[in-house]
């Protein structure tokens, strides 16, 4: 048996950020363009789109920055901003697992 | 912004136990019928029996004991080993969730 977990943030009880918003800017970064980053999580460059601008409005910070033009026809990289967030999410997620396999392996010892 | 988290239990990949099982025994516990605890629920008693069944074969403990007739037609009781199950799931979930408060506290102090 093992123990899973999950975290997201919310704000007035909506949600605002999870693992599908953390895997698409994480995707944003590793490739540096939205465009492949929708395609990779099987999404629409639209949606990806909404997703990012819905979250930068209700966190309150930029996270995406669009470059135009240029010889690869633009891109975009992920706000300093936005892989400091990036960074305390994966901190709290990796702290949780941690402190949730511990708990379970005190816990549920001997169950049966 | 409020920070959300849940757990449960996976056999070999497979979900076995989490908040929807939770409340159903928790509901048999306190009114003492699977019948009345399902409908507490909005599920058949077809449902909730074939939920109960599966937790028991998966996690290979008796959880439920059905009393048949006497005067209020039968009952069901949770057993010892369920009480000390739900109390353990019941800790691991409180542990967590200060847990995650406290982190989130620390870690997402001014993100903006």
């Amino acid at each position: 048996m093992e123990i899973r977990s999950k975290i997201w943030l919310e704000i007035n009880g909506e949600p605002v950020f999870g693992s599908g918003r953390q895997n698409l800017l994480t995707a944003i970064d590793k490739y540096g363009s939205i465009n492949r980053a929708a395609k990779e999580m099987n999404i629409s460059y639209r949606k990806a789109f909404s997703y990012i601008q819905a979250m930068e409005d209700r966190l309150g910070i930029s996270l995406v920055e669009r470059k135009t033009g240029g010889s690869h026809g633009g891109g975009a990289t992920l706000t300093g901003k936005a892989k400091i967030f990036l960074e305390k999410y994966e901190l709290l997620e990796k702290g949780l697992n941690e402190f949730v396999d511990k708990k379970f392996g005190q816990v549920f010892k001997n169950i049966k």
